[in-house]
Order: structure tokens, then C-alpha cells, then sequence
């Protein structure tokens, strides 16, 4: 086994980067033995090295905040990307790839926007890219989907694809605390980031939702396609009046094919029946509920964010563009975004589904006639309705939820509700998603 | 994207045979575009060709029970052995490795008693063993061990392996059926064999935890070597007794590596806390939880048997050698077991646990300190004592939960406890499964 090391760049230093360097110095023995050579970083790429030095991660020498310097380290034929966002780091990857470099990345964003271009640059000069890490950290979900179960037809896709939103849901679930609140306690947990519309907003998931989508069902989608609505707004009212109809709130990452092959996608607050697997993911933790016309119902569960579990998939990434395979997966299958049409989308306003509503309605004589007119008016059937005693003259909060509904006709419907005097401030609306039986 | 056709060959054509003939008869463009060239069954070798004629599976000039016949059909160098057993199976295989022919199976028992010798005979034709079927059905466990989760040194491995315990102790446990009604329901619904006795006898779920305990830790593991407790003695008090306590019961498959590099690998039935995520897998699922040191817990669910499910891992596993990149990664990566020593395992006795005891006993004074006075003397600690009010004279049943003791304390200790004159029959005693903070 005296096999010559094989060297690999990195580019990004913080968390993940600091992961992957340590995954690859104290599991050194148990690579080389999995891969019959040693892996070897040669050198990582940072914005500011006096800084990078300064965190002391990797060893001093092999920082470097030179491009030039880094793309002329010789014998590093694989470079793992670490640092997220775009701009710079775009460029950058695509110097990689022009230079026939393999590329491991755990970059979203990149994939997200950029992924056709990336892709096909990839195999225009020999390359490949590998990005299990770019969607729920240490969830094996890429390889799944690239190859675990490349027989089916994907039917539907449904991620719970961000740990801050489903960490702070659970804290408003379980322990009853309100957003702001629950929020305060994942900023003090490390679960969400000072700044957390990233997260919070959806668009996190949005990306990850189309990078996955684009696997799933052989189009090319981009994350400002998918419809996006964040857990920002939710009130614990909702929480708590879904909790006594039997369901859990959620922020799903969706993706369903309809019979003519066009793709919903779409990011937002669900309710979902308890019993459903995807409502017993707590805290932290990512799961991917995934449909296939064959396998049925596949569920793949774990971290989705840290340092150490992202770090994980990208180095297992690394092996297996290392030992050489995946670099002839991604130059003989033809499942990568690149070889796709882009994807053509539902019309958010045409989707079907139930939905839950809450409005505050004036406890007077004929409230619930007037709503319930509305609904029944826009072909809009009522499965159950859910009002608490309150002094007469009041307003109270009436929950309805519906039957199969058209989101447009319940839109409509809700905007008439809106105008009626009885009613005050704007009606909530959380679609209810049902899973496919698989 | 006129490439030729990739011929295939088939061993066996029962249910999943079934259904790989059908996914590749019915997906056949949509794999064409994946693979970049159509897949083409060649020829099925079965035992008995009218008989196979007669199901109409496949096309009938496609069937032949000479194996003359089937080895020597041409352009065929991908075999899909879907038969199961050994005897001529293994050697059928064993004479496709030795012509150098690709082989996906989903024959368990095969691999978990002969995986070695059968990884090593491809190696040296320069062949490779497919066989994420052979394990859990459409989940990708296989893949996820191999590939997505290679990073990582695992410490644990939980399973539920077999669908049709799952099955029966879902009957059990929501339903209150005793054992025997049970799986009578799980044969009416076919989840359960004429004969079940592989199944409920753990001996199923055994065969696979050796295959998947060699890849997790690296080891030779042979089915022979888990030790095996089946669900066929259970007792429905004390599936009552459990869940009045926060447990479910599950058949949990069980492999863990101690500090030393022993592994424990261990069938039994299981008191799981209810909040765990394998808890809540229910009917006919199947679902495996792995720890790994940089990835935490991952968890893995779906259907584990079933014609279109275990045929979705056969087909991808097919696409994935037809590719070539399944032969590069299984020449180049030393994960297999025909690299590794032959597990060490610790004795059952020597493992720590929690455990659940059950004794019918005499509601007469001084019980009670008799029983906790053997456990204690055994250096055992109880956590919790149950037992409900009765006529006093009456047997009735004592349900005690220890903290962590030794097996072969607990042993020894209820030896003692069965002796007493004021038992009945001999107690019951279920190990209560923890699982790692992950």
C-alpha cells in the first residue's frame, strides 16, 4: 500500500473547512486503508490568511489568500469547496473545473443558480462535481437520489431541509414559547445565525429544493423558482389550534410531478398529520420523505447543519471522487441538471390541497353563516370548524379547515372573508399537506 | 445515443423477478436516457422453465432450467440473481463471478454465510457484487454504508429489518392482538410467509445485520455469529406493561463496536423509549439507524420487501454496474469483506444494558424484598417497579426495570428469582435499547 498521496485543495476555511481538515487528520489511517493511498491537503484558500492563521485549522503554510498561489499547487487534482455564496467563489470553482479539477462542494447557492453552467463546464473539461453536502449535511440524500434510487420515477419529494426552522418550530410546538422567542433560544443554542432571514424566510431550503428537484425529476430548476413563504409570521395560536385537529407544523420543502410532467416547488409552513414520520422530526434534524413509483415511501433522516456532520459528507464525497468512481458515474449517467429542459412549473394559484384558516370573527348572530357562504359560493367544502366559547359581541378565533381545495379559489375566497365587517385583521391560511400513500 | 444494448441475465423469476422485468420493461426509456444505452434481459435461468412459462413473467423464449444454456448466452456481462438460498444458487453465481460477469443480487443468506469467499472470487475475475437488495429492501442502506456515509468510523447500527415482526408487533402493539392472531393477520395480508418461522425467528433480520455489520465496521460477519432471539414468545402483557413504562417493543437488529474493536451483533426483541425515531416505525417498514463518529445519527426507512420495492434496488443497482462505475469503486475502495479479519465479538453475557423483567408472583408480604434482595446482591440497581393491585394471595405480575447491569448478572439473578416458591413460571426478561446521543 505505498501508494503516492493524493493532494487536495481546499477552498474556504471556517466551520465546515475546519471539519474537513479535521475528519482528514485524525481518520487518516482508516482512509488511506478504505482508498489504498493517503489523501493529502496541499493547500486551502481563504479571503484573509492572517486571520485564517490566526484560527489555526489547518497549518499555516498551506494557507494561502493568493489565487494564484492556490491554482498553481501542483498534484491537487480534487478541490473541496467550503466557502459559500457566490461571486468570487464562483469564479473560482469554475477555475477548478476549467483546469479539469474535481470539485466537492457543500455549496447550495452555487448549485442552486449556477448549476447547469457548472455542470457542463464540469464535463467539458473532464471534471466532475460531487455535492452530497450541499443538502441536508450528513443526510446521504444526494447519493440516494444520484444512485440508490436511480430506478424509479420520482412521484413527489418532501424536506424538512432547514434545522434552524425546524429546531425553533419544535421549541414553539413542545414548549409553547412564541416565534421571537423560540428564535432568541436557537441564536442562543447556536442553531440560528445573528442574522437568520437566510433561514428563517425559506430561501435556504428554497436552494437545496432545487438542486434536489433537479435530481429528482430530471429538470433544471433554480431556487428562485420555488415558491417561498418563511415561518416568520407563524403565530402560536395556529400552532396550538393544529395541534388539537391532529397535526404538527412544519416548514416543507415540496417538489411533485403531475401527470403532464409539470413540477410544483414550493417552500412553506405545513401542517402535517401527526402520524406521518416527517412530524416525529424534532429539534435540529433534516428528513427527506421521498415517493418513488417503485421503492414507495423512502425516508432518509439526520443533521443537516454542523460542523463535523457536513463535514462528513463532504469527505465522504472526497473518497469517492478520490478512488476515482464517481468521476465515471458523472462522465457515463446523464442524471445531472446540465443534460436537463428547465423545469416547467404549476402555477402556485392551481395547486391542490386542504387548507387550515383562522379568522377573528365577531361572536354576533350569522358570523359563521356569512364565512361559510363565502366558501361554499367559491365551490370551497368545509371538513371541520373549530370555535371556542367566548363572551357574546367578541371577537373570537374561528378555525376551518377545508377539503381538496384549488389555492386561487381559496385565495379569492379568503380575500372576500377579509372584507366582511365582522371580521378583523386578515384571515391565517396554512395549506395541510397529505403525503401519497407509498 | 445509439449505443448497443447492455445485456442482462437473470437467476430466478419469482416476485422480484417479477418485478425487475417489469420496471425494465416499463421504465426501459427512461433507464435508456439515464444509462445512455437500453438494457436488455437476455436470458432468465430458472428451475423450472414450465412452470415459469406458465406465470408469464418474462417472454417465454427468454426462460431456460439449463444452466448450460443460460452460461452460454452471449453479450451477457451483468447477472441479476434474485432467486435466493444457496446450494446451486451459490454455485451459479460463483460460476458468473468466474466469468468474469457482474452479479446484483439480493440473496442475504448468500452473502452473510459466503460474502468472503464470493468477494474475493469477483475480485480475482475482475468482476464486482452488487446488492443493496439484500438488505431492507427499497431503503439504500448499502449504498448510504458504502458510499454516502464513508467518512465516517461507525459506532452503532440499529435495525429493523424485518418487515413481518414489524408487521406483527404493530398488530400487537396498536391492535392488543395476542402473538398468534397477530401473524395470522400479517399471512392474510401477505406480509407474512405460509412458514414463518425465518422471519419471526430473527433469523432474516440476522442475515442481514451480518452483511450490514461487515460494511459498518469493516469486518467478516457471518449470520451464524448474531445471536438470535425471535418475537414468537412474546407476550402481549408485557407489550401493556412497556408501553404503561414510555417503551414500544421492536425486533431491533443490533450491531455496536466497543473502544477495543470488539462488536456485539445481537437480534432480540427490544423495549425502545417511545420518542425515539425507530419507535415510530410501524406495519410492514422497515428503518436503520446508524451512528457515525463525524455524521451522528442518521436514519434510513422505508419498504423493506415487497416485489416493486426490493426490485427498485435491483434495477439501480443494475443501472449502476451497467454504468461502469459500481466496478471502479468496487476494485479501487477496500470496503468489503473479503478485505477484512473476522469479526471479534464479546460475549452476550459481558453486555451492559437496561433491562425489563416480568415474574408472576405471590401477592404475599415480604415478596417484594425477597426478589429486590437477589437483584441487589447481584450488584444490580432498579430503576422502576410495577405492579398493580390484586387479591392478596393471588399470583400477579411484578414488572421490574433495572439501571445498566451486566447480562450475565441479570441471568444469574433471575435463575435465583425463578427458584423462589413464591414464583410462577419462569420470569420474562426483554433488554431495554438505548441509543447513543447522536
Amino acid at each position: 500500500m505505498a501508494h503516492a498521496s493524493i493532494g487536495v485543495g481546499m477552498i474556504g476555511c471556517g466551520t465546515v473547512g475546519g471539519g474537513v481538515a479535521q475528519l482528514l487528520r485524525e481518520q487518516a489511517d482508516v482512509y488511506t486503508r478504505r482508498l489504498g493511498a493517503p489523501l493529502e491537503l496541499r493547500k486551502v484558500l481563504v479571503r484573509d490568511a492572517m486571520k485564517a492563521r490566526a484560527a489555526g485549522l489547518v497549518p499555516a503554510a498551506l494557507l494561502t489568500d493568493e489565487p494564484r498561489n492556490f491554482f498553481g499547487t501542483h498534484d491537487m487534482p480534487i478541490v473541496v469547496e467550503v466557502a459559500g455564496g457566490r461571486g468570487p467563489v464562483s469564479r473560482h470553482v469554475a477555475q477548478c473545473l476549467e483546469m479539469g479539477k474535481h470539485v466537492v462542494t457543500a455549496n447550495k447557492l452555487l448549485l442552486a443558480e449556477e448549476g447547469p453552467e457548472m455542470f457542463a463546464l464540469a464535463r467539458r473539461h473532464g471534471a466532475s462535481i460531487a455535492f452530497d453536502a450541499s443538502c441536508g449535511g450528513a443526510v446521504p440524500i444526494v447519493t440516494a437520489l444520484q444512485f440508490g434510487l436511480m430506478s424509479n420515477r420520482i412521484d413527489a419529494l418532501f424536506g424538512i431541509l432547514n434545522g434552524t426552522c425546524n429546531y425553533i418550530l419544535t421549541q414553539m410546538t413542545q414548549h409553547g414559547k412564541p416565534y421571537a422567542a423560540a428564535l432568541a433560544e436557537a441564536q442562543a443554542q447556536g442553531f440560528a445565525e445573528a442574522d437568520p432571514a437566510l433561514d428563517v424566510s425559506g430561501k435556504d431550503a428554497a436552494q437545496k429544493l432545487a438542486v434536489l428537484a433537479s435530481l429528482a425529476f430530471g429538470v433544471r430548476a433554480r431556487g428562485e423558482q420555488v415558491w417561498c413563504e418563511g415561518i416568520d409570521t407563524l403565530d402560536l395560536a395556529d400552532i396550538r389550534f393544529g395541534a388539537e385537529l391532529g397535526y404538527e407544523i412544519k416548514l416543507l420543502a415540496i417538489a411533485q410531478r403531475a401527470t403532464d410532467g409539470r413540477v410544483s416547488l414550493r417552500v412553506h409552513p405545513s401542517f402535517v398529520h401527526a402520524d406521518l414520520p416527517l412530524a416525529q422530526v424534532h429539534g435540529a434534524f433534516n428528513a427527506i420523505s421521498v415517493y418513488g413509483h417503485a421503492a414507495g415511501h423512502v425516508m432518509l433522516y439526520g443533521r443537516g447543519a454542523g460542523r463535523l456532520p457536513t463535514a462528513s459528507a463532504v469527505v465522504s464525497d472526497l473518497i469517492n471522487v478520490a478512488s476515482g468512481w464517481y468521476p465515471v458515474a458523472f462522465s457515463r449517467l446523464r442524471l445531472w441538471c446540465d443534460y436537463h429542459q428547465p423545469v416547467q412549473l404549476i402555477d402556485p394559484g392551481d395547486l391542490v390541497s386542504r387548507f387550515y384558516v383562522r379568522v377573528n370573527a365577531k361572536d354576533v348572530p350569522g358570523v359563521m353563516a356569512k364565512i361559510t357562504t363565502i366558501f361554499g359560493d367559491a365551490g370551497i367544502s368545509l371538513s371541520a370548524v373549530l370555535q371556542h366559547e367566548a363572551a357574546v359581541g367578541q371577537f373570537v378565533p374561528v378555525v376551518i379547515t377545508t377539503h381538496q381545495a384549488r389555492e386561487g379559489a381559496i385565495r379569492g375566497a379568503l380575500k372576500k372573508v377579509e372584507q366582511l365587517d365582522v371580521i378583523q385583521g386578515t384571515p391565517v391560511c396554512i395549506r395541510v399537506v397529505d403525503m401519497p400513500q407509498g
